[in-house]
């Protein structure tokens, strides 16, 4: 809060701003803790009273215009009541804090966190369902309260952008390892998609060339990096594989493009649009070129190597 | 192998190829395992049989040269004992091609994976000692086996670059949620450093620009990415930190940079090499420009937008 105002006062500026609240609320897919340390990197603790502490300070600066407040309770959630337990953390501050302060907020931000289906055991509430129920409860938590509705904002990123993304690989090498599995390498991996090393998430895929065919064989598709951790899909029921094969896998449209790498050197995939009988290219394929375009050579190691080059 | 060969014959080349064998001893810091599967993404089983089928089709082959075998057991090996127990495994494999093929190997690649600290409690065995226990026992057993020594080869990657590094970040915020932890934020994080979210890694960090004040503090050092996981190190003792501060991490010359991504589109950062007083630019810091080179927008979706804008 300081640097903002700090920064205000440099710039001349006075910003509208949103004070990001930690209502103690962790929700994650089908479980949420009301925790009561509060223990977040993100955001001012509502119970803690260091939330109370920073809207005194923001409206008693000049530099700063408070809008509202934002919260951010998790990711991958599939219910409305952790949502809900926020709504009622959240919406007990606003009515404490007009009682103290007089302010009234203009603007609620519940952050996001819907959950989308990777595979078929994710079984996400409805979009409109969700946002439905998080409008209702607010209104009427509001409502009993006499406070005049904010204007509400959600920020639904993975379950827009999510299920929209298809991961096309190719099939490379497969290796059966008698009486053990089939590794299925496909010319991608960890450094397209971190999500299964980072969060042992779980994927689908199907052979895209091969759907009208029955699903008899079971493989382990594993990615193209140096490391045992570079796995995509374990135990993949799929029709019978052959290298060059495109393996399609669904549900990659956030946190894989975004979180790419070049990690073993390897170039970041293009990104297609198809929409409507459409096809538009709206990432390019990296070069290795982009790849070392930063390296630098320093003079006197590049004299060295000719030296020793000449001295071969 | 087929791929290999068919490569070989489209290019008309003869490549000398290593065998990459599966000895079934899998490494992981202070312990390993007879894997008794061989259940790897990487290479050919010696137990199961298929490393020996590989080296008669090899042998077969007029496009292909055996030059020998590779191996690579794990990373972050504290012990040499699963060295020892692999070059047992791969020894007792030369001598059983030798006698039923009348092959012998000249080089055997026995991989990498010597550990590095990355903390007070890492205790890697230094690489003089490591190294020559490995030679002293290849060379002990071939010698009881009578067969002439091939070059041996190690790949000592990480134990060379890995230690080698250290990240200079600057501190931003600092939050202290009383009675429970201090959070110090940094200009960086899992974009640059992935190892803590991906395997749990404990890095040790100081204040560089603090150097002789004493280490009054304990801090948790979180990155700057919208992931309560992108934390980089709990608990750290240090010295009193001010926004501004530099915080040095060590032991990030390897699988960091390599490793680092673009997430919430943050630039990668420059590389320098600091050696005997001098300091070089090896990598050029990342610009906006080039993190976005690549992302085009479809024309027809900018005659939308400029209309959306004319309409507003």
């Amino acid at each position: 809060m300081e640097t903002l105002i700090q920064l205000a006062m440099e710039t001349r500026t006075r910003p509208r701003v949103l004070l990001r609240l930690t209502p103690g609320i962790e929700a994650h897919t089908h479980t949420y803790d009301q925790t009561g340390q509060e223990d977040s990197k993100f955001g001012m603790g509502v119970r803690a009273g260091v939330a109370f502490e920073a809207v005194k300070m923001a409206l008693a600066s000049p530099q700063l215009k408070l809008a509202g407040f934002h919260s951010h309770i998790g990711s991958q959630i599939f219910e409305v009541a952790p949502f809900k337990a926020a709504v009622e953390v959240l919406t007990t501050f606003l009515d404490e804090v007009r009682s103290q302060t007089g302010y009234v907020a203009s603007i609620l931000d519940l952050g996001g966190g819907f959950g989308i289906a990777y595979n078929k055991t994710d079984q996400p509430v409805p979009l409109r369902e969700i946002v439905s129920e998080i409008g209702r409860y607010t209104r009427e938590r509001l409502s009993a309260l006499q406070y005049p509705l904010p204007r509400l904002v959600l920020e639904p990123g993975r379950s827009i952008v999510g299920a929209a993304g298809t991961t096309l690989y190719t099939v490379g090498n497969i290796k059966t390892i008698p009486g053990i599995r089939t590794y299925l390498s496909v010319d991608g991996g960890m450094a397209d998609n971190p999500r299964v090393a980072l969060y042992q998430a779980v994927y689908e895929g199907v052979l895209a060339n091969k759907m009208n065919e029955p699903l008899t064989e079971v493989v382990t598709v594993t990615g193209k990096c140096c490391e045992s951790g570079d796995m995509l899909i374990w135990d993949l029921p799929i029709a019978p594989p052959e290298p060059g094969d495109i393996l399609a896998v669904f549900g990659t449209g956030a946190y894989n493009y975004s979180m790419a790498s070049n990690y073993n050197r390897l170039p970041r995939p293009a990104v297609v649009l198809v929409a409507d009988g459409e096809a538009e290219l709206i990432v390019e394929r990296e070069t290795y070129a982009q790849v070392v375009q930063n390296d630098l050579i320093p003079e006197r190691l590049r004299i060295k190597m000719a030296e020793e080059r000449i001295a071969k």
